[in-house]
Order: C-alpha cells, then sequence, then structure tokens
C-alpha cells in the first residue's frame, strides 16, 4: 500500500480531494491499494465522487445500494467498508435489518426465477 | 404455469391476496410458475409481503435494491419486472439513471478491492 | 455447431460415445458447439462421464446439485438442459419443488451471512 | 453479536426452538447476529426449518444441495457451516470428493455454455 | 434506445468519438441505451477508451479479458459484443477455445479452491 | 491436508509431476487439499496441465485470464495463487495495473448492459 508520506505527488492530489469530499483526515486502504496505479485511482476517485453525490437519489440510499451489491457479490472488504459509509450518512439498525432482509429475499427469487425458466411478462417488456 | 382457472382453492387464495396487496388485476408469471409447489408459493409470498411492506426503508428504496441486486446477479426476469415496479413506485428516469450508476460502479470497485487484496481497516472491523 | 454428418472421425468418437453412454440417439447443442475445439471437446466429456458416473452419490442427486450450481449461476442452458437430465434420472415435481425452495434459501442466507459479516464458529473450525 | 443470556423472550423463543429441532445445546454465529432483527430471524428460521425437514428429498440431500451452493457463491461462513452440517446428517468423505467434483464441473460447463452462446435445445424447451 | 438522428448534441459528441475511435460507422446498442444517461454514457465511454487502449497489454489481450469476465458473470450481450471485438482484435478460432478452456477450468477450481476450504499458502502472502 | 510424507504412491505421482512441470519443490495447498480424492487430484491437475500448456495463447495471458475470473468470482486463495503465478509468468506491475482497470470496468458494464436490458445487436448475431 502507497502512505501519504510516500506518494507521489498526483497520489496526493486525489488522497487530498479524497479528505477533502469526505470530511476526514484519513485514507482507507482500498485508496492506498489503488495508488500503486495513479492513473486508475484518479479515474476511480472522480467516477465515485460524480457517482455518489447528492442526486437525483440522495447520498444514504447509493450507500444502501452500495452495500447491496456488495453483499449480493461476497466482497468482504466492500460490506465492511460501505456499510460503515452507509451509517455514516445515516443509516438506522432498523435501515440496515430491512436492507439486509430485501439482499436477501431478492437473491432467493432470482434463483427462484431463473430455476423455474420463467417466462418475462408482455406486461414488462416480455 | 398455473393459471387462475386452474388454481387450486390454497393458491387461488394467494394469488388474491397478490392482487389484493398490489392494487393490481393480473397475476405475473413468477406466481404462475412458483404455483406448481403450493407450499413455496404461500412462504414466499408471505415473506415478500412482509419484506417490501413500508417501514423503515420506503417502498421505492427497496424496489431500488431488488433492481441493484436482481441486476447484479443477471437475472433477466428479475431485472424486468422490479424495475417495473420501481417505476411504479415511483422512480424516475433521473434515479433509474443514477440506480444503474451506482450498481455499475459497485461491481467495478467489488472487484478492484478483491484483485488487489485489500485489507480491511481497523476503523472498518479489520 | 459441428453436426454428426460434417464432424471428424475424432469428434465422431466422442459424439459416439456420449450416444452409448447417455442410451440416446442424439447429440445436444452443448457438445456440438464445443466440438469446434475437439481437445476441449474430449476432455470435457471424459471428465463429465467420469464425475457424473454412479458412485458415492446416485446419478439424480448428481443432476439435482448441477441444477443447483446452474440456477444459482443463472445459466439458461444448463438450468434448461440438467432439469431435463435430472427428471430423465428420476426426480419428481415434489423433488424439484424442494430443490428449488433450498437453492433459493441458501442464496438467501449467503447474503445475510456476508451482509452481517458473521464470523465462523469454532465449531466449524473458524 | 446477541448471546442467548442477553436475548429478549422473543429472540430467546427461536434459540429455543433451533435447539430444539437440531438437537444441539448452541446457537451458531449466523443466528445470533440475525437476533440483532427479530423478524428477519424468526422468518428466516420459520422458513429454513419448513425447507430443510424431511420431504420429497432427504436431509443430507439438502445439505448437499446447500453445500453447492455455498461454494458456487463463494460464502465461507456458508461453506463451513453447511459442510458441518452435511457431515453430521451422513456425508461421507467418499460423497464429499463426489459432491466438490460435480460443483466444480458444472461451475466450469456454465461457462463453455455461456461463453460458446450455446442455444437451448427444442428438446430441452428451446 | 437513442438513436443518433433523434440524439441530443452532447450524445452526438460521444456517438461522433465512439465511431472515430473504433473506425466503425454505427453505434451499437448499449451506448445507445446508455444515451438515455448523458453523464453516465460519457464516463462510461471515456473510462473505456482509457483503459482498452493499447498499453502495457495489447488491445486483443484486453478483449480477451474482457470475454473472461462477461462470461464468468454470464451477460449475454457483454459475450456477443466483446467476441466480436476480440476477433476483430486479431483473436483466431484456436485463441478462442484455449480462451474458453482457461475460463472454464477457472471457474471450476475457483470452487474446488473455496469449497475444499483452502488456506493461503504463505508463499503467496497467507 | 495432506503432506508429501503421508501421501500414497498415486497421490505422489501427481506431486511429482506438478514440481516436475512447474519447476518448483513445494506444492501449494490447493493440491494437498485435492489429494483427499485422488481421482479429483489427478483429473484436475491433466486439465490444469493440458490447459495451462503454451498453445495460441502464451502461459501469461492464461495467468492473467485465471487472474480475471478468479477476481470476478471473489475467489481469495485464486487471487494469491494466480497473480503469483502471473507475476513469475512476466507479468509487470503496469501489466497487473492494466488487467485490474479492464476486470473492473468489464464488471460495470456488464450490469450497465444487463440492467438497461441491452438487446443483441443483429451485427453481433442478435
Amino acid at each position: 500500500m502507497v502512505e501519504y508520506a510516500d506518494a507521489s505527488p498526483e497520489v496526493r492530489a486525489v488522497f487530498d480531494d479524497i479528505m477533502a469530499v469526505r470530511g476526514t483526515d484519513w485514507i482507507n486502504n482500498f485508496w492506498k491499494a489503488l495508488a500503486h496505479d495513479p492513473v486508475t485511482l484518479r479515474r476511480t476517485w472522480e467516477s465515485i465522487k460524480q457517482i455518489m453525490a447528492p442526486g437525483a437519489l440522495d447520498p444514504m440510499t447509493k450507500e444502501l445500494l452500495y452495500v447491496a451489491v456488495s453483499t449480493t457479490n461476497q466482497c468482504p472488504y466492500c460490506i465492511a467498508s460501505h456499510t460503515a459509509a452507509a451509517r455514516k450518512a445515516g443509516m438506522t439498525d432498523a435501515m440496515f435489518g430491512e436492507l439486509m432482509a430485501v439482499v436477501g429475499m431478492a437473491n432467493e427469487t432470482n434463483r427462484l426465477a431463473s430455476g423455474y425458466q420463467v417466462k418475462i411478462d408482455p406486461q414488462f417488456g416480455g
């Protein structure tokens, strides 16, 4: 991992922007690892900054979606970091419980739909 | 698929409840397929009815989460049906665009995190 | 796809063995597609023939497992072909219903376990 | 995690039923984690109790299917806990070896089928 | 889908750049669909243009990797479009056969490694 | 795990061949775990030896593909072992950075394609 003290100016510029946008004074390991490839570091950060900004969906909803995807993909790092981010953005215990329930159920019915070979209804565009 | 006209009383009871809760007058293919196994039909419907009801998270947010999982899993039926449900629950074009952007990005960074073998930060419980 | 009439002798030899082992007089599309690469065709068939043969697990159980994996992976071809194979091997409607129920539930609890970041119990080797 | 000693009466009732049905005197971490959301705890347990009970498929076969799904999804907790459950239900070393062989092969041919863009045969409903 | 004739100037600018970079005179459906969200359209195209350009890895190798991921994820659109792109970039029939063989094998051994709960060797950083 | 000193002659024969082909003097944990099932051990090794040998694709490209699949599937053991194998086969830091960028991007656009329900273009066989 690339620590701030050892980072090149271009990497430090991204690290500084991450801390400024997030209002934190530390960089999590994901970015320190990506810093080995400054081009990917910058592109990924610029994309995330754009995508996760408030828009038609609020930041907490976007973090809930991030947790839903990360949980479905079984990515331990992403589950840990985005669950923390969701809580910071306002997710309560009750919201987390419902999030997990929906994610679990969706993963179940996704397989029931495929296993039963269900055809898409005309009403849904099938 | 089991059509309403051919359904047993126990299947009809579930079909009736689905239409009543959703305020619709038709049953989509997913439930007609599950109706071959009335026990699974009832359990799945009772679970979904409980999970998708308004709670700490509103119904539209729950449908967004359902689309996020279904898209990650590449389930065509589930994507089509829950995108329709999300729109019915209030998802606008702008929301859909942001939903897709978050889902795409999360799937990307999930792999960057695993491929770079990033360790969970102590701040995230690692 | 490579049809029997157009196949090389080495491909025909594999096709003949498939039909002999399965007691059928036709070749399904999977093998006709693989026949473009006779090395992969032979290796895949020899592996499947060895793995799916009766052993400590009976052939029907092995086909149920194949459907479980294929459903989890959302592979339409594999779901269709191995569901047919499972029925041919003795899977009843009731068994299929229970198979789907287990596969759906496992996919649900897999995500509950990861999303809740559950640590492996010492009793399970954790 | 919610330990038995700290659990509410409604959570204890579920814990008691889990131990009674399974004939054990301890609760594994999965349930202790779910206990943060008593509604999900109860619904998940009631569903699993119904689904994993002896039926058209015997309990060991159901545990084999659970391991097959969990292995495909790369869920470490689920692999550890359901492999233990399968052994308790009668899975021998030879059965485990064949289970792994089928799961591995199915994951391989699932990708050969999709990568070669194989069309479903009319005989399989295509 | 947004056709060129109906596209806004900002969408047309991206479409023009896609055709210029690729040396083609048509736009495939993926971009026409993304055009509903011009922000995602531009960001996705700029990212792909940067990532898929010749670098330490040549363009054909990058397309092979794209097919490997798409096949693993069972994404029919992505398999079809990137297999075509790989062939355009120089992939021969023999290369495609070996690509499929590696992808299939990797998906198999990924599950053998997880199912057998293999610990990472110290030599690999474990 | 089965150590060399404790291995049966048939397992030792496979271990010896692995070390000979790879030019190493140790066996990694994957093979020691598979050694519990000598039939699977031999079949898996013979398949990998055949598939990963130089052919239309060079060994380093094959290892890059293996990492791409393993990263997509979130298999920690496979990521660690095949990243090491790719480096041994010649993968530079710059190549690894581009590999990760392609894998991440492909996982993103796979979901954009499915979530937007993009139809396959006639030019791609749709």
